[in-house]
């Protein structure tokens, strides 16, 4: 019986170790890859290794970035008052692609998942409060998913920082999708949006 | 606005050039590697570099193998005389994994599909035609895909062989898959399924 040869299997083991990619995608991965040119892999081989090396988190927010600090954060005329506080740096591309929010940001690196053994400390929740104490920071938005650990981190976070004062911390709205039809809406969020209703202008 | 670090954008360019990876698989992927530790983003470019190196096509039946010849043409004891012309290599392993085909393939390399410029002369043709004349081959089973392209490549290859003394040339056959519902069969299967009826044993 014929098997894939060990420079094969090794690669098809390799590439199902990464998100997304099931052992069907792996193997066409594999395949397409060792039909490539050798210039394409020595490319590809060496964007990832300069990836690597180059990026970092910057040392205010934590956001991924190739400098001391990442651009809003080196950015004087963004407003200095508010930090948007999200799970990860995709989150700050997402909000940052809006083009509509001028604040600051925090990368929290994650959300509290007791299962997955990230608590607090797995966070970068105390220079979180250090920022607190040394910025005139005057709103703190909790941006978290909406999962049930992003609310948990959410909710820890908010009790977290009840005590500083003169600082207003606030949720990101939950609700119905926009162009989200309400029948195809979970039962929860439909909840949601109904409890988070407002006036119409 | 915040955008990219130019090492990250040019990873995430070099990822969704894969087959089956699109942007939003690209970015979660480059985050994910980025977060890698070295050793295992090294791991990675290794099992890549040894992949593309070592890997080559079998110099008979051009399947992908680590040495001259494959495993299924090195083997003696491998029927001789029948010969299973496939698409590609990933077709072998699918075949081999029943572990019922008992004799030797010949890796085309793909189908003839005019309108991706893949004509006969880009396909392994010439060196299937040569092993019919020196070698003992008494059936060809044509095994390419049942998409259009395959169809239209056996049609092809059946003609091509009509001259070849005492070859039988026979094509997969076409139904409903096992366990697979009428209800859910296009109607060109159907009707395939129709057509090549049997009678029950």
């Amino acid at each position: 019986m014929y098997s894939f040869p060990p420079a094969l299997a090794n690669l098809i083991e390799q590439l199902s170790s990464l998100p997304g990619i099931g052992p069907k995608s792996a193997q066409r991965l594999a395949f397409h890859l060792v039909a490539e040119s050798q210039e394409r892999i020595e490319q590809l081989v060496e964007t990832m290794v300069q990836a690597k090396e180059k990026l970092h988190t910057c040392r205010e927010c934590f956001a991924l970035c190739d400098g001391e600090r990442c651009d809003v954060c080196a950015d004087a005329e963004r407003d200095q008052g508010t930090l948007c506080v999200v799970q990860d740096t995709r989150d700050v591309f997402a909000l940052e692609r809006m083009n509509a929010y001028r604040g600051l940001y925090h990368v929290l690196g994650g959300a509290i998942s007791p299962l997955d053994g990230v608590g607090p400390d797995q966070l970068h929740l105390r220079p979180l409060l250090e920022r607190l104490k040394h910025a005139a920071i005057h709103e703190v938005i909790l941006a978290t998913s909406t999962t049930m650990e992003g609310e948990a981190t959410a909710h820890y976070l908010a009790k977290l920082m009840r005590g500083v004062e003169d600082l207003r911390v606030t949720r990101i709205a939950h609700g119905i999708p926009i162009g989200g039809d309400l029948e195809y809406a979970d039962d929860l969020t439909l909840a949601r949006a109904l409890e988070y209703r407002h006036e119409m202008a």
